[in-house]
């Protein structure tokens, strides 16, 4: 995948603003897939190179969490996200598929923050990749999460 | 916090289904904690004793990646949730912050398949609380994703 | 490999008594690979099947920690290695390396103590394998420790 | 703790290489508390300052797996030994107890070679400390393992 496409997958969370506008007000009235661009809107790429790529964010106030802080959930899930396209940007394939993703929590990101969030590649071999994502405030470089995430590359075959 | 209000946490996601239809049909629009509810609409409390909840749910086709499975993100967020409301069927307060959650994803669950989630104590002390949780397929009980989740409890003082 | 196999590797640590006693004295002096035999010795299986092996052994002096009880480096050694042995439990070939460990230390076993290991597969596919591995102590089951532990099985082909 | 003794205990391992030739041959004989000298000795510290340690070693016969590299329990136990120490140097107590421990395995390091051991305090907070743990090929720079070590410090109060 090349790097242009990786930044519109980041940027675009896989779908588009009109596709939105036609969606149902409820939950259950949600379209298919929605959860990557509900988390991902609003993401903005500022570095990608093979290898790395670095992000940022406001954080919304859907993401947030009861202590008004963003949420545990929507920090692993960008782990996920941002992790998975950082192999993309190696020329790994479009498949995969999620082994293991681990994340330390290690301060709060309160709404309108500004987040960065940088990946990068530890090791792309021919069946496992692993990354690194870090997420740190905008404003300090203070760190929020530190995470890994493990993924199986060589769908072809069975995992 | 009694068990019938950690159900009903768990049941209503903290919100009320009146709210979600004021809500406007944009991500930008969308109310404030919104992602807790996203995540857990249609989940049920099948058992919940003090160490030991255990739900189901139906996969949502809101929920679902870019391969028509579960998305990794809303397994760790499941973890998460689950993992936290656990906690506080020992009594433990309700307060309370994850320090670390990690995932291993072991098989996918697809559209409308019924998953079943359960989350139990190894340990609740006076400051440090460890979750195991388990996600299987309800009808064959095959895993599909085991997590653990660290929180700091004691949060009068500082963590 | 077949259970019997097995159970020998994990009770005999790979060598021979007679081996132990011709060695140096100094630190330097021992023997090439010594770091799985002297994590266990005194190992004792109790129970195995394809999928799940249970384990026991005396908290050895050597491997406490400053603390005196088991080293934390010590019970993430034993998730590795009796999480190795239960994947051979199911046929799987002798290869393959460790692609991600975790543990959460949850009590602590100190000197004599009798502790309980058990390791369950949880996926073993053609190329990924993740086990779960509990310690708990023998005379009450509480839980000591419990971990993950990853391993990429396909090594006809590159990791 | 002062610097100056967070390198002894690194170096030394917390005993003297007297203790060490009075030793019986066989392990049943092996001293109280040897595990962690058995892991170190051979380690040497390159750098150290508040809240940053690199050390190097070169891989010797006695920690190798039977593939003939670097044991994955050994290097589970650096993340663990020199991230223990690397809190120290931040000031913070001698107490704590390892919370949790994961690493991830991304090449293999042979015998004799120079390996580089870098551990970094993420957070150092009143109750959590959580420590960043890399091991690299010293010639190459090449990851061998990553792995975050997180660790409960205030031992006043029961965890």
């Amino acid at each position: 995948m090349d790097l242009e496409s990786v930044k519109r997958y980041l940027e675009k969370g896989g779908g588009e603003e009109e596709d939105e506008k036609k969606q149902g007000s409820t939950i259950d009235g949600l379209p298919l897939r929605y959860f990557e661009r509900f988390i991902m809107q609003g993401l903005q790429v500022d570095l990608i190179e093979p290898g790395r790529v670095v992000c940022s964010m406001k954080v919304p106030s859907r993401l947030l969490n009861g202590g008004n802080f963003l949420h545990g959930g929507a920090t692993a899930t960008l782990v996920d996200l941002v992790g998975s396209a950082v192999i993309f940007t190696t020329g790994a394939p479009l498949t995969g598929v999620s082994v293991e993703i681990n994340v330390s929590y290690l301060d709060a990101a309160y709404l309108d923050e500004e987040i960065e969030i940088e990946a990068k590649t530890l090791r792309v071999g021919k069946a496992v990749g692993v990354i690194s994502v870090e997420i740190r405030k905008k404003k300090t470089g203070k760190i929020i999460a530190q995470g890994r995430h493990t993924k199986y590359l060589a769908m072809t075959s069975k995992m």
